[in-house]
């Protein structure tokens, strides 16, 4: 696959932000303050790891009218030059007496009038990303300014992908891909599955991946119990069934889906649990066509994994997907979002074999005009072998 | 290097909640609510890349007697039950109507008392790691309990590691000691540097690393200008210094310090201030002492990068290391730390060379009863050759 270019057009982030400030109109909001990394890099490009450490606060704002204005610490300035917006301020962090607060009010105070409101990411899959004492001494500092919910502006522009961002997952996708591929070369029955992890996430580097910031994955005799823990050093055995569930990133975008391989022949009753999976998947996609509901693509893989109807307990079948991991809309029975071309989603039903176990399996789709596209090439019915 | 044990005795999280619980008493806190990755795991030893998902909020309540609480997503109940917490209570997340909240709040009523004072981490470094809606609601559920700052217990008790914790982080360190010096037998002129941070993750896994969760660089002609920035695909040339700068991880435990390369034989002027690197190093490790203080350490090493007495901007010179990459406190002039044995420390100075360009250089230490120990191999004067 050609790999797609780095970055984004300036126009990409133009558009993202006249769209921010059409709904930001509509909720009579003057400015949207943005704290985290994702909503950072949605309106500004601004692509670093090291928001890995938890020291500084970083904030972006979106004023009505006007490109955004970055309100960072000193050590980013020579990054975010790099980006499109051009009003930057910057103070030493950390600061012990007041690290950045003030430089934000200050800032806030200048764009928003007395009587107007600023608009904080304030529902689920978001948090505010600053020192809590500094957000309550912000807003007794802006009043009678008020801080309020950003109706979820930024996450119902996120959940519709450009076609830059869709090649960039996309593209994340084919490095998985081909890392699965080539995972029975590399792991055979007897070594740990501390071991896989560790090979699994070179091979994902040697297919170019940028980094590997998830592996989650199991191993156990005919199924798993559990998606999350990390690995131990147990020996994969005959019989076991191994699930590998990464989400790597190229250009700052994920893929999230795993697969199932079974060490030696799997058995009848396991092979027919893993066939259900697909055809799960399959049932969803056929209907992510615009205009279905997040509600009917759970019922639709639900159906075929749970014919009696039950739902476990556990679960979503799944969600968004793009700059995180995980992003909205969760894919339960309680989501009536509806489908457009360019949603971007995770289809990734479970189900349970015998003694409590469990498989899962994860494909990446997007929704165009008509039929859905794969973006991980589409696991067959028969379960890979090791 | 034996590998350490993964995990931890049960005591050493009682110690926690122990040591915890004598400093809310003190400040009469009758419980403390828990939000983000490294303090639920600091208490309980819950260890999970799941967290790289944004969408469910996790919570831990430490009472001010017994042992802590959880109150999770169902889907971590499987990983939580092995850890040594007993009280487990679960919801099925994500959840539209009530995402925790209600449950959170049922469970904080049992064991505060109406008149009591709940603490939540709230200054620098910390943030609560939950939608602002749910903490607004949470807020006036537990009214007239009130939710306060937790006068940073768990920030002050997780600066001083045990001997447990000491041996992870060097057992980290030295991963990346070898990835380091592999370095040169793959690295030449003529790779892009986005190969290069490929490859050293790789090497990084070959070593036994569990995951690297953070890989900073650059490279560029007798220094660099900043050290945040993801890869370019830019080929190394003759000249430049490759500087590599990671946060691998060891059960959970990270590493972070930097090895500069040059690229061929450096310049005069550069191997000249890579060796004022490593004497300011050295200058705060010798007197890396109990009983001194974090500021004596930045002038110690300021004294030598910058004799003319400026401070630069973005800088501070070192931080904590633990379960995060940089943790309290930074080592900068305003902070008056009194070190005590079972700090881990990071040391890194930066120089100016010459156009704008720096050299950055980092070792990791532990503060003993008599002379600080490195865990991180100490860097030789002169630089390293690609």
């Amino acid at each position: 696959m050609t790999q797609p270019p780095r970055g984004f057009p300036e126009t990409e982030f133009q558009k993202r932000t006249r769209a921010a400030q059409a709904l930001m109109a509509e909720q009579g909001l003057a400015a949207l303050l943005l704290t985290t990394e994702p909503e950072i890099r949605y309106y500004t490009g601004f692509l670093t790891r090291f928001w890995e450490s938890p020291t500084r606060p970083w904030f972006v704002i979106v004023p009505a009218t006007g490109d955004p204005i970055a309100v960072i610490p000193s050590i980013g300035a020579h990054l975010m030059v790099q980006c499109w917006i051009t009003d930057i301020r910057t103070w030493a962090a950390p600061d012990y007496e007041d690290d950045g607060t003030g430089l934000l009010v200050d800032t806030l105070s200048e764009i928003v009038p007395v009587s107007g409101a600023i608009g904080l990411a304030d529902q689920m899959e978001s948090h505010v990303r600053m020192p809590l004492a500094d957000l309550r001494r912000l807003e007794a500092a802006l009043a009678p300014r008020r801080l309020v919910g950003d109706a979820t502006i930024t996450r119902r522009l996120r959940m519709v992908k450009s076609e830059a961002e869709i090649a960039k997952i996309h593209h994340a996708a084919g490095i998985a891909n081909r890392a699965f591929d080539r995972v029975p070369e590399h792991v055979s029955a007897g070594l740990s599955l501390s071991y896989v992890f560790r090979r699994f996430q070179m091979l994902c580097l040697e297919e170019k991946a940028d980094w590997v910031p998830y592996l989650a994955g199991a191993a156990d005799a005919g199924g798993y119990a559990d998606v999350i823990s990390p690995a131990t050093d147990i020996p994969l055995a005959m019989g076991d069934v191994l699930m590998l569930d990464t989400g790597l990133v190229w250009d700052g975008y994920f893929c999230d889906f795993d697969r199932n391989y079974s060490v030696g022949t799997p058995a009848p009753h396991v092979a027919a649990a893993h066939a259900r999976l697909i055809d799960a998947t399959h049932a969803a996609a056929e209907i992510a066509k615009p205009g279905a509901l997040i509600s009917d693509l759970f019922h639709a893989m639900n159906r075929v994994v749970n014919p009696s109807g039950d739902v476990m307990e556990a679960g979503r079948l799944g969600h968004g997907l793009g700059m995180q991991l995980t992003e909205w809309p969760s894919i339960i029975p309680q989501d009536h979002t509806v489908l457009v071309p360019g949603m971007v989603l995770t289809l990734e039903p479970s189900v349970t074999v015998r003694d409590g176990k469990i498989l899962v399996h994860e494909e990446n789709i997007v929704v165009r005009e008509g039929e859905a596209e794969f973006l991980s090439v589409p696991q067959a019915h028969e379960m890979r072998v090791i």
